[in-house]
């Protein structure tokens, strides 16, 4: 049986732990976290400690899920010889990781909110190691989890970490904006939710290209400029700069 | 049986004559467009024309389903006393429509594409007419259509359309342009598709500000900063823009 150990008490880290505590192929050893009291409703499941000189050194594999910046120094820390140390994030390079280890990464392509469920079957995992022992157990690993996982190097993931933001934390934020004008004017926002589904469904079927519709697709100047009318400052800008956007995509000017 | 005439060949005209040709508890008597080529592929399943003197006088409703701009001089041509004459737009207020006639609005909320099915049943509609008799039939003609549906007067439908407008069509052009950055990296855009999905089902039980993930929420300033080098000027341009709104959104400056 794989023995794992957690390094961390964010959105990924908190997902992942609760998870393996489910899963009985893995044995999740320990989860360490700096601030303990972030970790502390897990004491009766499994063993927790903020101490790195504490850390259970029988782990196959360690999994370092914290903020980017944090990956380096808390990998710096961690003497683990024979041991494979993963981070878990999408824009951080596999040789950021300080550790005197095995190293490699295991990026789950999910956004993770912590009053979310998450089904782990469901996220491709984009994984990468430095040798191809450790890739083995990595993948092995990976497939109690997942069930797709990809071979992505620290280049790719990078970009494709960038393309998240844009369909993920970007996307959100547009419908942040939806749900605003919705507010302003006493309209229920779940109208909009069969139109938002469709459209995360749509592409599947139809490339992002062929599947855009619109006042900016059609280049219908009159419902522009009303709709801009329409709109506060801040929204104001970013429907311009969208729908000159998408102007240029199709050969049209505003 | 409610008898309909559709006036239009356009998207929602495409899907609304497809849907009613298989209904059997609404008669389609006639479809008419200005082009006729366009209908041309439907002679022999319904009657087709490109004459308003040839408009089928025996409807119950007659569907405006053509571009914003058309409906009032369209609607202008058209003498139905005693019928219901309704177009499909989610811009364009009740009052424009000039025809002499009864006068509703009957608009589904949803993107559609020619080459992409669309199931009715799911699409709220949003409905609106002068009179409360017009406002019955609309209702019973819309109930046999879908399954829900939404008083909504013409303010806050203009205002329900720039809502879509974010959530459907600049949507979809983020998608665009995460598909880009893979695209240019090898990587298959598929991966992505869970993570799309996500996005979307999440705001079924978060709202979208306190769904809000990634490196402008978590004011990441060193993500953002190595990001931003990676982009080409106009998606560069739309990251600082939207990172800066979240970051408002949330308080923070960039």
């Amino acid at each position: 049986m794989i023995k794992v150990v957690i390094l961390g008490a964010g959105n990924v880290a908190f997902h992942l732990t609760n998870f393996l505590l489910k899963n009985k192929k893995v044995a999740l050893l320990q989860v360490y976290n700096k601030n303990i009291n972030k970790i502390d409703y897990l004491k009766n499941a499994v063993s927790v400690t903020d101490k790195i000189s504490n850390l259970n050194k029988t782990g196959d594999i360690y999994i370092i899920a914290v903020s980017d910046d944090a990956i380096s120094s808390l990998s710096n820390q961690l003497m683990l010889p024979n041991k494979l140390v993963v981070h878990t994030s999408g824009n951080v390079s596999i040789n950021e990781l300080q550790s005197k280890s095995g190293k490699g990464v295991f990026y789950p392509l999910q956004s993770f909110s912590k009053n979310k469920n998450i089904n782990f079957k469901n996220i491709p995992f984009c994984i990468e190691a430095d040798t191809s022992k450790n890739l083995f157990l990595l993948k092995t690993f990976t497939k109690i989890i997942s069930d797709t996982y990809f071979l992505i190097n620290s280049e790719q993931r990078k970009q494709l970490h960038l393309a998240a933001v844009f369909v993920n934390n970007f996307v959100n934020h547009l419908y942040y904006l939806g749900n605003e004008i919705c507010e302003e004017n006493n309209i229920p926002f779940e109208i909009l939710n069969p139109l938002i589904k469709e459209t995360a469904n749509k592409i599947e079927e139809l490339s992002p290209f062929n599947a855009q519709t619109g006042p900016a697709k059609r280049n219908d100047k009159e419902t522009m400029k009303k709709q801009l009318a329409m709109l506060p400052k801040k929204s104001k800008e970013i429907y311009t700069l969208l729908s000159n956007s998408i102007l240029e995509t199709y050969g049209k000017k505003l």
